[in-house]
């Protein structure tokens, strides 16, 4: 609360018209005339996260703004700054951005609680929060919304580039699996007469790292990096265990064959009897989005002008808020490199030289764009 | 500690001299002369346990050592009732039984701590033991030590038989498989670049429930039952992960043959690069254990005069005291059926009538084995 504070004061100092809404966004709104562009991310990152994640997209917003009102080619443009709630997902991923185009139904926020059990309206209240009003995107207001971010992978790195042009946010799904079966004794139970759901866990598990890459396209991913088993001890056979796969590519052709695949062994070891798996979806899917193509132009041609060759077109393998935002206006995304692709851990970083390039790309393509659109070009 | 004062005063109002030692073990001698006879079992069970486990053989003792008392022709024959501490490993499994007989170590004693990271040493501080004296077996006292129990399984149930007459009790090893990869975003890192820990996990328990098989015995289980993965969450390939392997068989030949598969399994992973997999024991290797010929053929014996027909020979799936203490003087089990073959959970139990038959079969072989060492037979 104090950054989101401190933060606010840097809009109005910057000539915007701030506020802290109800969710956590910080929203600041150019008293200029004219299609605005909205312009940034989200601050928070994941507890071992680094400082870069979705700060630098809001502090290249607050920039582009100062630097925009310092030039009188640029002043009169309208640019509104904003720095989304709870991305990483605490109690549900992008509330902020999902709340501020008003997708966050009352269903999602009733359910929303953290892995500690914390419920986000407590959450909310105890901030100060519960009774101050929720702001809403005006759809008309806005020629579109650029988010900047690091890439969090090592393919800029790799290729040379310096700058990447986001083309769409893959999509993503997942399923939970539960494996329901006999708690029992690990000396006295005979191997004929168990029901153990991690036996089951394991086979399903290696069977789908065995068969997916059949079916894979080339940026196709998926991971099983959860796992739960009940009582988790040495000496128990369990009974209960749960696995948590998740997909992603950037058509929903590979992602359509994944579910076809997984459909078939669960059916295939369920008819065996003993344990039995269930599948869930554990969240709504993500589609696949596509970025603005008009707005990837304007992005690509600032690009070409700061750093000439030295950019690249490519989708983002991991969701940001302009997957949510580009539901309610025309949205796009740049990339700077990540240095040696990591991320979410406290080594993420950038170099000064990429961090500086990035923001100079995103101001001429935020005053070209609206350049663009006010003179009706 | 209120359960165990408890206990003392029922040994001493049965005439035993009783003391609840430094570990907790309570232990009753008798005043009588000649060879003695322990009998007991442990008192505590599983946090969601059942009332009979280890009870049942500790009142067992109890009730042997007033029954003999009560009638002339056994009342001069020493037995002598013990309850052993921790048996199920809150700190160091068979914790009673092996101070008792002097195997447990200062390095154990040292490592020492539950799942919660308390202290043995501090436990027993609070508990004002630390500063109480040890009992330690006079092996010279002893004709030897009978442990009665619940069977924890459903074979003498399945038989419609109503003792065991344990043979043996299974040899345990138990293996740490330590997976170490490389923690990545689970959208932007693509499959050839990943090190991931769970796809190594997953395949190196499936092609051991695969392989397994073809070495085992009849009655060798395996359980791969505790799995600790890092961070453990749907969005993030994980870096390091752990699976816990036990193997238990009654001769140690399907046990060697397991550890050449997983060494092969291991190696063969290692080879290609990527995760990197470590197998460490994770506890000292149980050897399997006979049971002594002449009390077994004293309780055989028994039971067919209490139960002709209707009892049989087999071995002990699970670990008990009396493979700590046959180290030290000769030993032998007697099981009693368990309904469904349920143990270490709320629902399990055992018919009355079966409760009664036990105790009177243990009765009866103690006598026998008490008159014919102490007459010189």
């Amino acid at each position: 609360m104090q950054a989101r504070r401190w933060l606010k004061r840097q809009y109005e100092d910057a000539g915007l018209d701030a506020t802290l809404d109800g969710v956590g966004n910080v929203l600041g709104r150019s008293r200029n005339s004219g299609k605005a562009l909205l312009i940034g991310s989200h601050s928070d990152t994941q507890p071992t996260g680094g400082w870069l994640d979705g700060a630098l997209g809001v502090i290249y917003a607050l920039e582009v703004v100062r630097a925009l009102a310092a030039d009188r080619s640029t002043q009169a443009l309208p640019v509104d700054a904003v720095s989304f709630q709870d991305e990483e997902s605490r109690f549900v991923g992008c509330l902020g951005s999902r709340s501020l185009i008003g997708a966050l139904t009352p269903e999602m926020e009733q359910h929303a609680q953290d892995s500690e059990g914390v419920k986000l309206s407590d959450a909310l209240s105890e901030t100060g929060l519960a009774e101050v009003p929720r702001e809403r995107l005006a759809p008309a207001r806005y020629a579109g919304f650029i988010e900047a971010h690091i890439e969090q992978g090592p393919h800029l790195e790799d290729a040379g580039r310096r700058i990447g042009v986001v083309t769409g946010i893959v999509g993503l799904r997942s399923i939970r699996f539960i494996f329901r079966g006999q708690q029992n004794h690990a000396g006295t139970t005979m191997m004929a007469h168990r029901r153990d759901a991690t036996t089951a866990l394991y086979e399903l598990a290696h069977r789908i790292n065995i068969e997916f890459p059949r079916a894979a396209a080339e940026r196709t991913v998926w991971t099983m990096g959860r796992v739960r088993v009940e009582p988790n001890a040495t000496s128990i056979v369990p009974g209960y265990a749960e696995l948590d796969l998740q997909f992603r590519d950037q058509s929903e052709q590979p992602l359509d064959a994944f579910e076809a695949i997984v459909e078939s062994l669960v059916a295939e070891m369920n008819a065996r009897g003993g344990v039995t798996i269930e599948a869930l979806p554990t969240r709504a899917p993500i589609a696949p989005t596509r970025m603005d193509a008009d707005l990837q132009m304007h992005i690509e041609a600032a690009a070409e002008r700061n750093a000439p060759g030295n950019w690249q077109r490519m989708p983002s393998g991991a969701f940001h808020d302009a997957g949510i935002v580009s539901a309610s206006i025309p949205s796009a995304m740049l990339f700077i490199p990540s240095i040696g692709g990591i991320s979410h851990d406290f080594a993420e970083d950038s170099r000064d030289e990429d961090i500086v390039l990035g923001c100079q790309v995103l101001a001429d393509a935020a005053a070209s764009i609206l350049l663009a659109v006010n003179s009706g070009r």
